[in-house]
């Protein structure tokens, strides 16, 4: 079945709708709708605001009323089929009397998922896929913890050019250059939970919150997880109440990530330390690393990297470079170079991605 | 004193004529001039073919005969003063009636310094520094050499992004992808001799040539050096006959870059190994690091940069990233980034640049 020119500029609308600016994320998809008469023109808009609110479709024909009656929905991501904390969103197309779907993104959410049986049982005509690789990167992350049923795990670490994190004495400033934490604060921003071990909270206290600039706490943050069987001595700065904290009391990396699922975790941002990092390498649980690489040599020191039990060239862990990018200080001197990557060839587990 | 609209556009075009492709570089630098007449026409034009041949100016008077008389010559370097295989460009000037000089930079080697002088002395009209970065610009190492009175060194290696160059078992294919092979012929044929220890030689016995994609050997070979006091086995591939080899049977760098300066050396390929760099290094005598970073985690392994005796952060060996460049593969995969960089603060010995 063919899709009109007035679907695909209505699709390109619902996309730009699902992506509108300043959405709160949490742990929905972004999605966007359009509903349009016979004659193409468009009836009503409806885009996703968050968890707890209308979905798009469900927004769209609230906005419309009775004119929703005879049009074809346009929207990003197949209708749910799910009764969640809204109605399943076939049952208000249906219910609202349109006559066609037309939608981009098959819900990949094996629970949310046969929306579109569910409208074909009821006499609508429906058509997926139109632009769905867009729609599936406007939902890049979400898509991923939806068909992997875990979230996806971005590792970052800093190194010197030459493989250190620190010098012998255990020195490390300007190993990541302002620039570089800068970025790496704009990168927490982006996931939903940061992950640490045990050890690197005892030793480094890290307070593990977004900040700005001018090193303010940003409104949203992100949850901090401390991963590890010991007990956290009360003072540690992750346990004050700027941002949420979860102790995941396992050494499991998959058991950890399954715990975060549960609680709506779709992004995690793995800063460390390096055996947390060692233990998400070997089980192929890291889904793209992110490297701020200091051009400083030390010739010795801590490495960057812990020993991985790899003895020989053959069983080298390759990744692919993505994108590359010079971070430059105010000064033009204080530069980084973050390179960013993903596992080559994928980890067995994200490679149906 | 001022220059006209008619010197700078002959000056823009006498760098451009110095900069003629093909042009064999050797020992000498490259230098164009334009004869201009009174009226701002162009009476001729000549450029440096390499040692051996006439100077630019030299090549300007010979082809304006008795015109170039009342003429003003327009040189992108100060006419030397000196005689070597060629006469002085200065009197040369004075003789065929040369009225005024216009050069861009001044003559960096205190050998054939004076020219301006003599020039002055002569009556004729001088004056120096139009367009003299862009002039330095076109003769950088060469300036450099004169300068500092030794060859200017780009040190070279090749590393994973753990900073390793081989796994524990010493196996280390891959880690210079195919391309940034390649990108290394292309920077050895930029140099005019390529630096390697002893150790080097005896286990890795690299021919040290410069091939082309084709992996056959390139018409021009830059010279092969190798550093330290042990015997060569004869049958190393160093000793062949695909381009010439000298040995430097000396442990101290500054001694070995003053032979090389003897030998009319200007440009320093420094390949390894990590004991010769890391002398290189301890001595402030890199001028220009050029990293193949490879998107590779072996955890473990040889360190891609010998221990420097850097204890502290402090002590760390700060760099300056002036390229960022990312070579790929043919298949997209086997991908490497070079990393330009220059010492920062510079060396010691390069301050002065
Ligand atoms: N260069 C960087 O980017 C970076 C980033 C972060 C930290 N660091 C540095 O790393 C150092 C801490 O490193 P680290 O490796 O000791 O700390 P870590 O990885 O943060 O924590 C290790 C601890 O986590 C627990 N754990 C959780 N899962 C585990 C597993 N699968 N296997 C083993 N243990 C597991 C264990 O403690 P339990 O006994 O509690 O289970 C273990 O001792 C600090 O000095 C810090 O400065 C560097
Ligand atoms: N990753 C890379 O890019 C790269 C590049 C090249 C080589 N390599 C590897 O490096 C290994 C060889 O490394 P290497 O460090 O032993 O070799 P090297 O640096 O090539 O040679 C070291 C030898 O050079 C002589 N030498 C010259 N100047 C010296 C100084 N100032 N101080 C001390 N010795 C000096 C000494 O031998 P005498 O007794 O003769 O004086 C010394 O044993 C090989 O396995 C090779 O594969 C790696």
């Amino acid at each position: 079945m063919t899709t009109s020119e007035a679907e695909s500029g209505a699709m390109r609308r619902a996309l730009h709708l699902a992506a509108t600016p300043g959405v709160p994320l949490g742990p929905n998809p972004r999605v966007g709708c359009v509903l349009l008469a016979a004659d193409g023109t468009t009836v009503a808009e409806g885009f996703h605001r968050g968890a707890g609110s209308a979905h798009a479709e469900v927004d769209a024909l609230a906005s419309a009323g009775e004119a929703a009656r005879g049009t074809t929905a346009v929207v990003t991501l197949e209708p749910c089929n799910h009764t969640g904390r809204t109605g399943p969103c076939s049952e208000a197309l249906v219910a609202a009397g349109v006559r066609r779907v037309v939608f981009a993104q098959a819900d990949p959410n094996p629970v949310a998922r046969g929306g579109a049986d569910r409208l074909r049982e009821a006499g609508v005509e429906v058509v997926g896929g139109l632009l769905a690789d867009e729609a599936g990167a406007v939902n890049r992350v979400w898509s991923f913890a939806m068909e992997h049923r875990r979230p996806f795990v971005t590792w970052k670490f800093a190194t010197t050019l030459d493989g250190r994190s620190a010098a012998a004495d255990g020195t490390s400033r300007w190993v990541s250059s302002r620039a570089a934490r800068l970025d790496t604060h704009r990168l927490r921003g982006l996931c939903d939970t940061m992950l640490v071990g045990t050890n690197t909270v005892e030793v480094d206290d890290p307070e593990l919150t977004v900040r700005d600039e001018l090193d303010d706490p940003v409104p949203f943050q992100p949850l901090r997880a401390v991963m590890g069987l010991r007990e956290l001595r009360s003072d540690r700065r992750v346990l004050n109440d700027r941002a949420d904290t979860v102790r995941l009391r396992t050494r499991e990396p998959r058991e950890a990530l399954e715990q975060l699922f549960a609680m709506d975790r779709q992004y995690v941002f793995l800063e460390g330390g390096p055996t947390l990092a060692r233990a998400f390498l070997a089980a192929g649980l890291v889904d793209e690393v992110v490297a701020y690489v200091a051009p400083m040599l030390l010739g010795a020191g801590t490495s960057a990297v812990a020993d991985l039990g790899i003895t020989t060239i053959a069983d080298a862990r390759h990744l692919r470079v993505t994108d590359v990018h010079v971070l430059t200080g105010h000064d033009g001197e204080d530069t980084n170079v973050r390179l960013t990557m993903t596992p080559h060839p994928p980890t067995l587990s994200s490679r149906r991605h």
